[in-house]
């Protein structure tokens, strides 16, 4: 059993994004890791399963975030008005931790295992947020549509933010994305 | 060189469906393949990178299929009108070759690796029918938008297709499915 390291999760994951973007996401070892935060590779280990968790231990909290918004929203709400405002929400969240989120999304879009495990944390994203207005008693199809829709507003949005050279808002491009895929459906 | 083999590339394909089913994806070997479609291995890798391309191979015609179906429509069409037209015309095909389409999904959906790159094709697909609707002159947005949510109809309506126990016709599917989220994004 190791001692207790203040804030050893985060440190972690500090100095492996630094080194992540500095040499590659391939090229760095778990022992660089380690050294750079200060901790030993058994405490890396307390943490995070592999070098690659340390990029995607997020999408867990990300997921109760959306699906916990979906269910305490108020019972009037349409599917499509419930998902929007979970998304802003989550939009706000990413909105403050703005250079974490730029230098994830960097390393990410660098390394294509990490852009397909994105594609695979968003298919389970939507289906849990599918899973989450069914609980709202939407039905099936109305869920499933309303969820993928929602899921594609908020990457298009979120690609849009990151090569905003204006450094924007991102629930302002989630609002906006949502509004143009509402006029292109009704053939706006 | 081997001899030229009439259908080669058909039989191989027939074969591998054959054996995914009987054994798994995983469990099949190209040696049993190629001796099932009474061919050579080396036939089988004239034709086929690897077992997991059998499954794959369709995608780059589909991909044609859709921008091409997305560049010839009339130049009047409304981006979403267009898109819906490519996506009933890859679902009458996908209709005409049902019993190959519905094993390939269930050896598909029995395995995590090939639902990945299941994933992984129809992001590509997305991003081939947003560059299509470009070439038409729709703005950067409203192609990505357009496109993502056309993906998101066809999975969705191609899930209902297999899932129906009165084998309707996936093109029905796919109104529906646009129908049902155009409902849903003006809160209908």
């Amino acid at each position: 059993m190791g001692r207790w390291e203040p804030n050893a999760r985060g440190r972690l994951e500090r100095a492996a994004l630094e080194l992540y973007v500095e040499r590659g996401f391939e090229q760095t070892t778990v022992a660089e890791i380690a050294a750079r935060a200060g901790l030993t590779e058994r405490t890396f280990f307390r943490h995070f399963a592999d070098k690659r968790e340390v990029l995607f231990w997020g999408a867990g909290s990300l997921q109760e975030l959306l699906a916990g918004a979906l269910v305490g929203a108020p019972e009037s709400a349409a599917p499509i008005d419930a998902i929007a405002a979970a998304l802003e929400a989550a939009g706000a969240i990413f909105q403050e931790r703005e250079a974490s989120v730029r230098r994830r999304q960097r390393i990410i879009a660098a390394n294509a295992d990490l852009r397909e495990r994105e594609l695979i944390k968003l298919a389970e994203l939507a289906s849990a947020m599918a899973d989450a207005l069914r609980l709202r008693g939407v039905s099936d199809l109305t869920a499933s549509l309303t969820a993928e829709a929602g899921i594609a507003v908020f990457r298009i949005a979120f690609e849009r933010w990151i090569n905003a050279t204006d450094q924007g808002d991102l629930p302002h491009f989630i609002r906006e994305s949502l509004d143009e895929l509402k006029a292109v459906l009704t053939g706006g």
